[in-house]
């Protein structure tokens, strides 16, 4: 087989197309090693080259989900939905959105993976609620959204076993960055999930994967091509990531402010980008039948305290203390908390949420390598936000931290993210552009 | 190291140049298994991709001669020059060259490779002449030099050994075809070999490594300008390979037809071409003070007799007979020797050389794979050339094999290669193109 992946890494090279059965043989002889992984190096650099066209990016992605298990869900009386986030900083959308759209009908297994660099991880998050257990295994998790309609979970080693080992070969080889492979590797997941309406939070802006929104558009269409050339209704939202979602950036503070959100309260885009996701997957998984009626179930679902009575039986039926939900103040908290001032006065023209996210490394919230510890307890609350006029000394943001050296170097990280203007600054209206 | 190398891969993937020191460590770090093949397979496929600036290639090519030994002739009392030509079919050039030059007073160490595919290598023809070695050690070559001022030996392995470890790669990842690593390649074993004046015969057309006038033009290019680079005067001739170089392909063929050439007879095409090349080496190492001069004083070794008794001279110190010099029909010959003539009448409009190469080929002049044997008594005469015209029954070509179904296959083949037209064909007047 050696010997005959040459042809098919010409083909690439030189902007040819491979058949389904080419780039299933690729994926199979590199998984079972009789393709050896500088041939598989030389074709993703070829295919970051001359992309994919949409018949190989689909046969890639049904390849990879053709390598593990898949879930099944056929017996289920309610549909089922899922979701994933290209990816932000201070992005808890789905600590509120499962509970929500499982009180709403959906069946909706959330499967997360850890933070690395300067994005956090929703079962890191998950983590700083004391005893919840993330991994659970498939049959436990299928009784479980039998019983209470869904579950946050890490991602199952079952499912697209293909995909963690590109990936680690993407990450030395410099070629993570390709739409047609992040797509891919993307759709393969969601399609094993087995989840008949799926939507796409696809961000851009400093704290996201994709810099722009013409490139985020990109990753979308290639997304949305994917999960409705497999059968499932797909679409795609594009939201922006300059500034962080909502004010906390940081393990538990995150969980708090999710909390908040289904309590009721909570930052308003968080609760914005919550009920746009959640609107789509009711529409598509014909749980309404007009994005008016979505956003009435949905806000008053919140309101009547359903939506947080079933985040209670999610957090208990994971191992953790359901009393969490209603008393955010037992989750840890920093022994420092301090504010950042502003030096000047003027309205904030910037609040940047990658310097934001990478101050919130800084302190423990992250990890630069797999494997490392995070500190539930530490991160950053942003109280300054694009278009808030700041009268001098107004606060910027809260650190909460393990030391007081690690307080001070925050600080100083932290006064970078923000630039007042002497001029008015209007606050940003991101619209949220669909696509699919 | 291995982290190392993938910004290193990123920069040329997205477009950006690296440092020498880094080109140089990425070689470093191949060589001695710092950094793994798919780190190396991927910067090549970006290679490939991208491109290399002209300080890249130049950092590229010296980097390669420094992972080995490089001969130095300094204290030669001539002028010290080397040819390569890029491969065609029949091209017997370097036979007739290299003890010309030395005749006319240059001193002209031709190293060569074993021939694979269509195209002919001058060990396996060197070594149809019973008992010529090919395999000189450094010493023994640099003495026969001092002697009698050439010597036609195979690669050293003690030059460039970054060489052969990177084409192995590039063989297994569809890497190969790129103009900075082709130049690369090349130029390091022309630097290593120490000569002062080189220049190469870039070979377009059907039985050619580069299919088009103007891709050998850009290949001619690189090689210029990493010789002028490097510090050694540089030219490069563009010359065509549509039809053979002269009329035999096969190895005792050939050498029989340089002969020939040496002793004044021979086809016209091989002659010019060896006297254009020769031309430039003289130029540019001051043995002649213009090009009717150089054209003189070659024509004139060549009909005295001068450089025929050189390549005497060569081969005894090789371990051949001299002997067969004069007398070419001392060299192996087919048992075999069948006429293959022309079914219709006209002007000839094609010889294709490579479906003559793929027929001797199949007559066992040739080898498909690295180490398999070599006939060296089988091969092709073409008779007929472009622009000939053919009486009905005319010879096409001569097919001398070693078994009669072997003769008969050829044959078979051989008449794919020629196109008769009934209108006028004129002969091609090709004229040579140099760069540098």
């Amino acid at each position: 087989m050696s010997s005959g992946a040459v042809p098919l890494i010409e083909r690439k090279k030189s902007g040819g197309e491979l058949a389904p059965s080419e780039i299933r043989s690729l994926l199979a002889g590199y998984l079972d090693r009789s393709i050896p992984d500088y041939q598989v190096a030389a074709w993703l650099m070829a295919v970051c080259w001359r992309g994919m066209t949409e018949g190989e990016t689909l046969a890639m992605t049904q390849a990879m989900v053709d390598t593990g298990a898949t879930l099944e869900w056929a017996s289920l009386d309610r549909p089922t939905v899922d979701k994933h986030s290209t990816g932000g900083v201070g992005d808890k959308t789905s600590l509120v959105l499962v509970p929500l759209m499982a009180e709403a009908g959906a069946a909706f297994v959330k499967m997360s993976g850890r933070g690395l660099g300067h994005t956090g991880g929703t079962l890191d998050k998950l983590e700083s609620i004391a005893g919840f257990r993330t991994e659970l295994g498939l049959e436990e998790m299928s009784a479980q959204v039998r019983r209470i309609g869904c579950a946050l979970v890490g991602q199952s080693p079952a499912l697209v076993p293909a995909d963690g080992a590109l990936y680690s070969l993407r990450d030395v080889t410099a070629t993570v960055n390709s739409v047609p492979l992040i797509a891919s590797s993307i759709m393969s997941k969601k399609l094993a999930g087995g989840a008949g309406t799926i939507v796409l939070d696809v961000k851009w802006g400093s704290g996201a994967f994709m810099p722009t929104q013409e490139a985020a558009r990109e990753l979308a269409r290639a997304l949305v091509r994917i999960g409705e050339g497999a059968g499932r209704r797909t679409r795609a939202v594009l939201s922006s990531m300059r500034e962080p979602l909502g004010r906390a950036v940081g393990n538990a503070l995150e969980v708090r402010e999710a909390l908040d959100t289904l309590n009721g309260g909570g930052p308003a885009d968080l609760w914005a980008l919550t009920v746009e996701l959640g609107t789509h997957l009711m529409l598509l998984s014909g749980l309404a039948s007009s994005a008016d009626d979505a956003v009435r179930t949905l806000t008053a679902l919140r309101d009547s305290g359903a939506a947080a009575r079933r985040m209670e039986m999610l957090v208990e039926a994971q191992g953790g203390d359901p009393r969490v939900v209603a008393r955010p103040d037992l989750l840890p908290a920093a022994p420092i908390v301090r504010t950042v001032a502003a030096d000047g006065e003027g309205w904030v023209a910037e609040a940047d949420a990658r310097t934001v996210a990478e101050a919130a490394l800084q302190l423990g919230a992250g990890r630069l390598r797999k494997g490392d510890p995070v500190d539930p307890a530490v991160g950053v609350a942003v109280l300054a936000r694009v278009g808030d006029r700041l009268a001098p000394g107004a606060p910027l943001a809260g650190v909460h931290a393990r030391t007081e050296a690690a307080a001070e170097a925050a600080e100083t990280h932290l006064r970078a993210a923000f630039r007042l203007s002497p001029e008015v600054v209007a606050a940003p209206v991101d619209l949220y552009e669909t696509v699919g």
